[in-house]
């Protein structure tokens, strides 16, 4: 049976611009203690931003982790107490450019839940017309159209490596095209 | 246009049990420099072991950072140097006392490309044979055995929210059932 586990003591070992690590004493159920060590995290928000042709709309960018460019969804950071809809609004706005006429919820990813408390939350948006890209200061980003068909492709090939864009490229694919 | 990052200095923040936290300095191609916090992790290895009546292996266990019980495939962290197959015979072994006569490759994920180098490999395992589970010190978590098609409609009605489960679920149905 698993054990719940409650906070005994908690500390912030580091504060840093993205990264909020913790470092809790825990003890579980049967008495037993042990350490948790874990990012606190705002959340994110992910979009899958699909035209009336069926292209979907990504963006490249240089991913310090693995020292190479990566081809995703866009995507952001929550701010505080923002609505993730609204968030989504944002960054296709900034990143792509686009404004959506509907905005439908595909669910969530908890994407590393041993040490870390994101969530990110995907959307699909459909509906789209296109203005101008307006990037935050230091980001830079290239945006791909690309046929959605052909994105569902790469994914089960593992020809496309993130996590947020595998999901939502999934379940867009499955919502438009019927369910197997 | 992306630009490439190059490191110009690299400092480890916190070297925890389970968190290994670095600061690097940077240089864009541009000549801007920034700062890039992001953990190095040795990658991990999941599992979607399903048996000849189509059920699916899941485990329950609590996760610290959502306060919560979470159901997911089985899973492990990658020791040094290790295969990723090995391991994930390895976790099924520990985690569902299961040996498999096969092994698929379902391809990766990146959880968490902005701060993270953790990469997920995901395994289809049939041909299961059961024996007792043998889990680490420490580690409390419960099997359940599922159909395969209720996890697949779990997934998609975001009743499972870990992003490795979503994936190697679908991934998993897509192939038995045939792709879209």
């Amino acid at each position: 049976m698993y054990q719940k586990e409650k906070a005994l003591t908690s500390e912030q070992i580091f504060d840093g611009v993205v990264v909020k690590l913790y470092r809790d004493e825990i003890e579980l159920e049967n008495g037993e203690r042990a350490v948790r060590e874990y990012i606190r995290h705002p959340g994110g928000v992910c979009v899958a931003a699909v035209d009336d042709d069926e292209n979907i709309y990504m963006v490249e960018q240089f991913r310090y982790p693995f020292g190479k460019a990566l081809t995703e969804v866009p995507a952001g950071k929550l701010e505080f107490g923002e609505d993730p809809e609204q968030c989504g609004r944002r960054e296709l706005k900034e990143e792509v450019g686009a404004v959506a006429d509907s905005f439908e919820y595909l669910g969530c990813i908890y994407p590393t839940v041993a040490y870390d408390t994101e969530i990110i939350h995907m959307f699909l948006a459909r509906g789209l017309h296109f203005g101008e890209q307006h990037l935050d200061d230091g980001e830079f980003l290239d945006v791909k159209k690309i046929p959605l068909k052909e994105v569902y492709r790469m994914v089960m090939a593992n020809e496309l490596n993130d996590a947020k864009t595998q999901m939502a490229v999934l379940k867009t694919y499955l919502k438009l095209h019927g369910e197997v």
